[in-house]
């Protein structure tokens, strides 16, 4: 499958990535703030865009063709890492880190969304509520043996969400062949605030690995985390 | 209404302001994606990271508390540039500019998406389709002089979208009260890549403001640009 690239690191290799890449990105999310809410003067924004560049250049210096896509490590491990919601590479993600309950396909987490996710002055994008949800519901289908991508996804707004700390809730709803139904909800700090119903369909080239899987009973493998 | 701040700005002092963050804000969009695809070795992503963590403590040397919000200015402008589609001082919007056909409620975007915007590989993640059309549906119920908070969101996924340019668009299919009903969907190479159908419901606080503006034929106040 285009894209996912099996490139066997090491669970230690892994790690090591992840502290160095992990404070890294934040530190990115944080220039994203503080480029939203700075109200320095106008030669100031002008020189921090000139050492922006420059960085930018020493970054590219050397860098991957198109996105970063999913890497498989040794034991089928998957990192999501250039994913725009759970991406430890990405700073357009918040990064949500999403648990799972064994199989059951029940996931949550708990995140915060600063002033970058803003829509309604104050409150979450009523948008970045369904990216969101359209992330942990899938996850709930994949944590529940049952990956597939979106087919429908339905939203519900009950009241705003407002910026802050949130948390994120989904489970399998039913299964029928390829197709797996999930719901959702975020939760804000009065009660839930957007619900979410979504069908997710095993692509084609999936349904094969997925059967061998079953046959050998092997864990799951987690594309994202 | 909170986060909706009158600050009266001209249109020349708009534009300045559009001239000095909007490429700012470019640079920051850049150094996002190079985050995501950078190679360079791990004393270069350290000493990088050390540069964008001083730039940050010099932006926030004076900032605003909280979101960007809408501010309004001169003539009844908005700035929503914060807002996580189409903000003009947010990187981790694309962002799109929106085109509008007088107050049809007709509206279009021309936009691209890059790395992080990614969720299955190579593909756009489903919920930045929704995010996206989140945004435009609910613009196309602003310009029709039907402005609302999103009440719900349907989306249906028919293909993958690719990374790359692409094309929103948005229609006001009907309004009844306070209730719009809106349409849209995303086009890519291969045509339309996912639909979407929103109702959107028009605020309390809102509800005085809009009859006063009809009963005076204002021009519709443009809360997003």
């Amino acid at each position: 499958m285009v894209g996912y690239t099996k490139d066997d690191v090491s669970t230690e290799e892994r790690e090591r990535q992840r502290a160095l890449y992990g404070p890294f990105t934040d530190a990115l999310r944080g220039l994203v703030d503080a480029g939203i809410r700075t109200e320095v003067d106008d030669d100031e924004v002008r020189a921090v865009q000139a050492e922006v560049e420059a960085l930018t250049a020493r970054l590219r210096a050397r860098q991957i063709d198109g996105a970063y896509g999913v890497r498989m490590g040794a034991g089928g491990q998957g990192r999501a890492w250039g994913n725009a919601v759970v991406g430890l590479r990405n700073a357009v993600a918040p990064p949500l880190v999403v648990e799972q309950e064994g199989d059951s396909g029940r996931v949550w987490s708990d995140f915060h969304l600063g002033a970058a996710y803003e829509g309604p002055p104050t409150l979450v994008h009523g948008g970045v509520a369904a990216l969101i949800l359209d992330q942990v519901l899938g996850q709930a289908a994949g944590a529940g043996r049952r990956p597939g991508m979106t087919g429908t996804l339905t939203l519900v707004y009950r009241q705003g969400t407002p910026l802050g700390p949130l948390r994120a809730e989904a489970w399998i709803e039913r299964s029928e062949g390829i197709k797996t139904w999930a719901r959702g909800h975020i939760l804000g700090p009065e009660g839930v605030t957007v619900e979410a119903e979504g069908v997710f369909i095993l692509p084609r080239w999936a349904r094969r690995a997925l059967a061998e899987q079953d046959a050998s009973d092997q864990q799951t493998p987690r594309y994202f985390e």
